[in-house]
């Protein structure tokens, strides 16, 4: 009883009881607006890739921005067969991923906002806010155009044509043909992803993908696809000081890039994860190595920035959806680049530090932080010893030094090829704001979308 | 504010101002009983393991138990250095991590419930908890002299030293030498891991591992550990019938195998995972199997029922922390072995319901289910298409055929010998009945003997 009675939440009811009856309805109290929703997505961060994070940022005893946040769950992903879209599987992409999470509706990988086989569009809860008058918005160290926020933004076949030049060609790294030819305009499509972009409603999209804007957009002599969103509205930056000095008002592309934003962290003294080799019985590990800031990142906005400018652009009153997107946690996952990928979970830490402290002065705000599937990456313990249990990975190792003196191995070996693949397991989600503690505990990734619409007053129908 | 007043616990609040007025602290309702722990460990158990285990038994789209527990949680695995403790180490094993959440101190890989480098006994919840006149026991599916229960019966500097006979080797598999001497009883130690069990205050201890109870005593002519047992006090059943048949009010000790006990299901048809090779730019994928009953498990208790047996023998009105084991998720998984670990996560989640419907009728019961360390097992897509970025594993793959019709890949690449290897990240946390609600979302494995001393109400110093 005692705990009941010194509840904050019952103090405020006892003190509504006293105030206003508990049989009336009184209005929200002032300071209470639109609701906001920020969903921030680490694309391929796990477990395994947090706790790699946290050992190098922070320290094994040290905490993230990530693990003060007060609600923690779970969200399965789940996939569905191009071919046969009543079977599941068991591995998903970015693409289908948020697809699921901007429609409630499973497809199968690599499908932007679209169904599996019957390639219909669907609706996306960004333009459910539009409709309503709900602010979007969406930043990312990727491209703009890259499936995790194009699901939010765009409808097509394959992620991969995210400019006019893209819409049919064989990419050298899949060695398989795309073909969006059906998303033509002229086939009455709404084009690549890059030309939807620059027709859409969006207030805010900030990221990489400069290439996929400096096309001649489909149908035009000169006109490029930038042009284009210029016409449609967008106030155009293309660097960190347009990005700051971006009037109040107006929608806002800045692109800062040509392609994926150059990550934060690389390895130092040029140290990479290789395969190690056994000879006669013993192994030679790869050298130890730290990390450091990239200077291929100078000069650059980072994650947290782009995030507290869109947040500051968005008129309070009005609600808004903002998505938030460490889209290189993944990509240097696949390259086997541990500093990378810890950088990227760093930016991704400070974006949630802005979006708390948003959050802080905006109580009507909910903060969704979660990935899109797992990876590759495994902490694992590195030795030269080779006994009857302990001998080598047979994939890609590093030896990372931990500022804190350790030293902490990390395993890739889910592929021989160029790139590790992603894999399979539930992904982390965290909470924070207003319903956050409402919120189930297990959920799957299209559950996400019904809780964003829930949480802005968007009315959806069960798929 | 007709959230507010919708609110159950408001509603409380509200019914407990008009009976009983906010500042009086009424005694507990006659049906609280005294505090009752169960801790669920699901040794290697990490979001990888779970979601092979749902896709298998209930499907991509159904749910475990487990995924129905109100609160879910993350816990650090912490470990140090044992030449220089000042030092973390970023893999643990289940002898570390198990003293961590048995004692609150930190330790290093191997040691049970002593301290790294010095080997200090460390005082376990259990030992406080009998000190306390509140009850305790074991269930596990391992030995009952294995790590993970070890750490909360026994102190000895090696987990390995599990009978008087294991005391000073050299085991095969690890083809280096353990050494306990100094835990014998002639130079004033406790004796093995058996021995200190069988001289123990424990009202239940069920597992298997007969083989380190056969052995012949430290400094007796003839009397096995097991007849030491006896004499303490302990009822000793050997097989599924004794534990049926045990007479109420006794100690109990029930071992059900050699060592440690077989498991619930294995691949149907000998398969097994496999290392796949590519020759002329094609790859030869392993056939898929499914899974099915290990005959070798015919007859055996499962966990379900000793951990019901468990529950219905202890007093209600006394209290008690009764630790419940999956062993084998992990060993299965050490092993390769995608059924044997996705049957003995089964086995974990049907005794976790059985704790469920235990405190259902015991609300003062506070259940928490967590992992001691994740694992090598993941989830991957397996192709037998080499382009670009698909190739294939370096390591073993297994392809497991789901009841819904899809195929599961499954990766195991830590190691190139004959054994996987644990993996460094955080673990997952679950927990239901009383406090459930209250506990840190972020927590070290430390934090959960605090968090059981707590819901016992013991008394604890920070180391």
């Amino acid at each position: 009883m005692k705990l009941l009675c010194n509840h904050p939440l019952v103090a405020t009811a006892l003190a509504s009881v006293i105030v206003l009856g508990c049989a009336a309805e009184p209005p929200p109290p002032a300071d209470v607006g639109a609701p906001k929703l920020i969903l921030v997505i680490g694309d391929g961060m796990d477990d395994q890739q947090i706790t790699i994070a946290r050992n190098y940022l922070v320290g094994n005893g040290g905490r993230l921005t990530l693990d003060e946040l007060p609600f923690r769950g779970a969200a399965l992903p789940q996939t569905l067969d191009e071919d046969d879209p009543s079977r599941p599987v068991y591995v998903a992409d970015s693409a289908n991923t948020a697809t699921a999470m901007a429609t409630g509706v499973l497809t199968s990988q690599g499908r932007i906002a679209t169904t599996a086989q019957t390639d219909r569009d669907l609706t996306t809860i960004m333009e459910m806010a539009q409709a309503a008058g709900i602010g979007t918005g969406v930043v990312t160290t990727s491209s703009v155009t890259d499936a995790t926020v194009a699901a939010f933004m765009a409808h097509i076949s394959q992620r991969f044509c995210q400019g006019p030049s893209d819409m049919e060609s064989t990419p050298s790294l899949l060695q398989r043909s795309i073909n969006c030819s059906a998303d033509y305009k002229r086939n009455g499509g709404a084009g690549s992803i890059s030309e939807q972009i620059a027709a859409s409603a969006l207030d805010i999209v900030l990221g990489g993908g400069t290439q996929y804007f400096e096309q001649v957009a489909e149908g035009e002599e000169e006109l490029t696809v930038l042009e284009l969103a210029r016409r449609h509205g967008f106030h155009v930056v293309l660097d960190v000081d347009g990005l700051r000095a971006a009037p109040p008002g107006e929608r806002m592309l800045g692109l800062f890039s040509p392609s994926t934003m150059p990550v934060a962290m690389r390895a130092s003294g040029g140290g990479e994860a290789q395969r190690v080799e056994e000879h006669d019985g013993k192994v030679r590990v790869p050298a130890a190595f730290a990390c450091e800031a990239d200077p291929m990142f100078e000069g650059l906005p980072t994650l947290a920035e782009m995030t507290a400018v869109a947040l500051d652009r968005f008129e309070t009153d009005r609600g808004f959806m903002l998505v938030v997107e460490s889209a290189s946690i993944d990509k240097q996952s696949h390259a086997r680049r541990p500093c990378g990928h810890i950088g990227e979970l760093d930016q991704l830490d400070e974006a949630v530090a802005v979006a708390l402290d948003y959050a802080d002065a905006h109580p009507e705000t909910l903060i969704v932080v979660t990935a899109d599937h797992t990876h590759a990456a495994q902490i694992i313990a590195v030795s030269s010893e080779l006994s009857g249990i302990n001998r080598t990975s047979p994939g890609y190792v590093a030896r990372v030094r931990t500022p804190e003196g350790g030293i902490m191995g990390i395993n890739y070996a889910t592929n021989t090829g160029s790139m590790e693949l992603h894999t399979g397991a539930q992904v982390p989600v965290f909470a924070s704001g207003m319903g956050a503690d409402e919120l189930p505990r297990f959920m799957t990734q299209a559950d996400i979308f019904h809780i964003a619409a829930g949480h802005l007053g968007l009315a959806t129908e069960h798929p």
